[in-house]
């Protein structure tokens, strides 16, 4: 009936028909990791021909294509860009893709529980709950405290702020809603606001000190002034290491204005959070236990393949109270009291089994690892800032709290704008070696490069190339800019 | 440094390691495919001692665990509840995890593409919006139409809302903003619009022919009425095929209102908008193509693992506006001008690769082996409903529009209580059996079982055993009530 071709399996693949093709996807991946290790950290060679290929973007056709022939796309799909794998990626927040947590998701593809509710898969969501117990105890939240895996923190932000508004206003006007946080905090903040129908003028900023941490008297005369003019504070969000540079407000003290003032505490340990399973970390973000709900990305600190936030809150209702309990009619028989559904405690209906990418990986390499592998960004970073000290025409910026570490171009009798120029140019001629790939940021119009310590193969041989590639890169700049030299080494945070 | 087994692969594992751990991993997934077909509908026997085992239920210790003893949980937890293999579910709406879509997730999670914008990972980028082209093209949305890959068709209805109201209201107030949709809307629409901020009051809901299809009449005079009363009526929602029983709204008329009424139209097409890929569907489902926006669900009718969505939205620029265009200052480097950019188009920063999933499915299989599966579940419903007809004290719903046939049980003098409790019933009987799993819903106060028909292994053998079952429970249910036979048969509707 239908054109197939013969090399085309049917939908309804049988178990042997699956082993055959696993066997020819393993070579691939097993190649992949082999050889992304020594890759440059960018890779644009292909690009321009894969993107132009006929035999690759083309539509699907009625017929099927052979598996090798597609493998063959994907393989080349998956060497053109960043290099996720090598760790020589020090730009953004880099990721890893830890392969046992892949194998987690190969797994859940096949066996395709449906854990939105657990009458469907009991077991599966029995061992995602377990996950999120893990996490709640790993926070030091309290045992009333409930969670959910998401795509990441942007969801995970979102629905923090559907919980907290529906607390405080449930099915009323909250107009006079205002959320305060800093203007590090990330833009997901801002944006979950707006999908969540506050308006723009919702959103306080409240000013920063100069380790761009909040102010926290700011904060407190500026929820006075807004309770006078008849505003409605309801929600401070924190930050537990911001992606920008790994600030960490101070959250002790935050929570106990939140708690005066009766507003949410949301903090966000996207990339933070998990250093708590590190004496160092620990210490750093105390105060973090307070929070009634927490954003945490494992695909970032947990080094898990793209695809896996969290947020735990404090109360567990709030998570069902902040999404509704509609249900649709077709749903009659699991009944209305499911607390532990996870579709009731989300936006999802039907969702990934996200919690086996983490249980699995969890379980195999034990919790020691990660707070070796997380103790070591540590190192790392504070290793790269102490080696940007010494490096001439940089100025390293403050010790790093976590694991990122920042400076810029310092050059002789320049303006601001001079420098800004010169560390953009000096990203750019350190990436366009490919050993590593560094990004800048912007802090109160100071352009400011990043070293993002955070995947799973960055050593200290990927720090120390780094290092490397900024000199040259300064010297080079500071010659062509013509000026005699002058040795900045001192942070000045 | 780490108490880790020897047993315990270190985190950044070697393409060797990996190989050897796939190779057990493919063994368990081989199995489990060859085993489940034959097994029951829901599988409960091991449930018990799984949830009391402390060898399961432990939290993660410092030291890992081996992957066999792991992996031998992960076995046992994934035939716990519902089968999602054999093709005998046919409650709610059945998924089905076509494998070689898990394989696509297996290669994502290891080479991990960072997919949110197109600098990090240009080639799977264009992969993915290959595949939303090929979406756009199947539905009949024109050139400039965009979308977007979700989690699910809840998701993909909250970020649709929110294009919406950002279209209509931007940033300002919109307390006397009305969306109107049926009582037969998916709840996710009553979900969605409390997250992105509406009162209850917004919806506004539409009543229903016999047919469960949207009153055109009553839409027109509702908006016109609450227009009158100053309120702002902006979005209409449609149904492309309810998840409730697959009743299709007259898209044609309701596109024709929303044009002449300026609002947006929302087609719920998540589990129906596939079936386009028929000549049956494609002339059931006319009208989609004028949709601002069409849900769909690849992990319905595209037979996918559970977790792939899609908004697609006739104007891609409405996507990037209703979900902002923040960024973050670590974010510069990339500039603001990315259009494609699915960190800017949807609410995540940070996703999996989704696109994938879909690729290679639909490339290896060809899109006829999709349309002749979609054909063959029209046809099986078809049948089913057939079968009901024949069926004593059970009377059939009308002929199926989609794929889902419904029935309730019909007792000579009882009454609409009485049924009601006799469906239950049946449902109950049946599926203790475990040959098939149905459920039930709820139209206007009358209890109505489903034969939902969307699984891939579903089959007329399935269908044949689903009828017998029911059958046998009618006739019980029929002489314990009893009453002497009144041979109920043709449909109501």
């Amino acid at each position: 009936m239908s054109p197939r071709q013969a090399s085309s399996p049917p939908l309804a693949i049988s178990g042997t028909d699956l082993a055959g093709m696993l066997s020819t996807v393993t070579a691939l991946v097993t190649r992949f990791l082999d050889d992304m290790p020594r890759g440059p950290a960018f890779d644009d060679a292909d690009q321009a021909s894969f993107m132009a290929d006929p035999s690759v973007r083309q539509a699907p056709g009625e017929a099927g294509r052979s598996l090798v022939e597609l493998l063959n796309i994907v393989d080349r799909a998956g060497r053109i860009g960043v290099n996720v794998i090598a760790g020589n990626s020090l730009a953004y927040i880099p990721g890893s893709g830890l392969p046992t947590s892949a194998i987690a998701d190969l797994i859940s593809g096949i066996f395709n529980p449906y854990t939105g509710v657990g009458f469907a898969a009991p077991a599966m969501v029995a061992l995602e709950h377990d996950v999120i117990r893990w996490l709640v105890d790993t926070m030091g939240l309290p045992k009333q405290a409930g969670g959910l895996l998401t795509t990441g923190g942007s969801m995970a932000t979102l629905s923090a702020i559907a919980c907290a508004r529906e607390r405080h206003f449930a099915d009323k006007d909250f107009s006079a809603a205002r959320i305060y946080l800093t203007e590090q905090a990330h833009h997901c903040v801002a944006k979950g606001a707006q999908i969540a129908g506050f308006q723009q003028s919702a959103l306080r900023l409240i000013p920063t000190d100069r380790h761009l941490r909040m102010d926290i008297d700011a904060l407190s005369a500026t929820i006075r002034a807004d309770r006078d003019e008849g505003l409605q504070p309801f929600c401070v969000v924190a930050n537990a290491g911001t992606t920008n540079t790994g600030a960490i407000d101070p959250l002790e003290a935050i929570a106990a204005i939140a708690q005066e003032e009766n507003l949410w505490l949301h903090v966000d340990g996207a990339y933070g959070g998990f250093f708590r399973l590190t004496e160092r970390g620990r210490e750093r973000l105390r105060g973090i236990e307070h929070a009634d709900s927490v954003v945490l990305d494992p695909h970032k600190s947990m080094f898990l393949p793209f695809g896996t936030g969290c947020l735990l809150v404090r109360d567990q209702g709030a998570l069902r109270r902040g999404h509704g309990a509609q249900q649709s009619h077709y749903m009659r028989d699991l009944g209305d009291d499911r607390p532990d559904d996870f579709a009731t405690l989300g936006p999802e209906l039907t969702r990934p089994n996200r919690g086996l990418r983490i249980w699995l990986s969890l379980h195999l390499h034990g919790v020691a690892a990660f707070r070796a592998a997380l103790d070591e960004k540590l190192d790392l970073a504070a290793k790269a800032h102490q080696a940007l000290l010494d490096v001439p025409f940089v100025q390293a910026f403050g010790e790093p709290e976590l694991s990122i570490a920042c400076f810029h171009c310092a050059l002789p009798q320049a303006t601001l704008e001079e420098e800004n120029r010169a560390t953009e140019d000096l990203v750019r001629l350190v990436n366009d070696r490919r050993n590593v790939l560094l990004s800048t940021t912007d802090i109160a119009g100071r352009v400011v490069a990043r070293m993002a310590v955070l995947s799973l193969r960055t050593s200290a041989e990927t720090i120390d190339r780094a290092i490397a590639d900024i000199s040259i890169a300064a010297t080079l700049i500071a010659t062509c800019s013509g000026s005699g030299a002058r040795d900045v080494r001192s942070g000045y945070a």
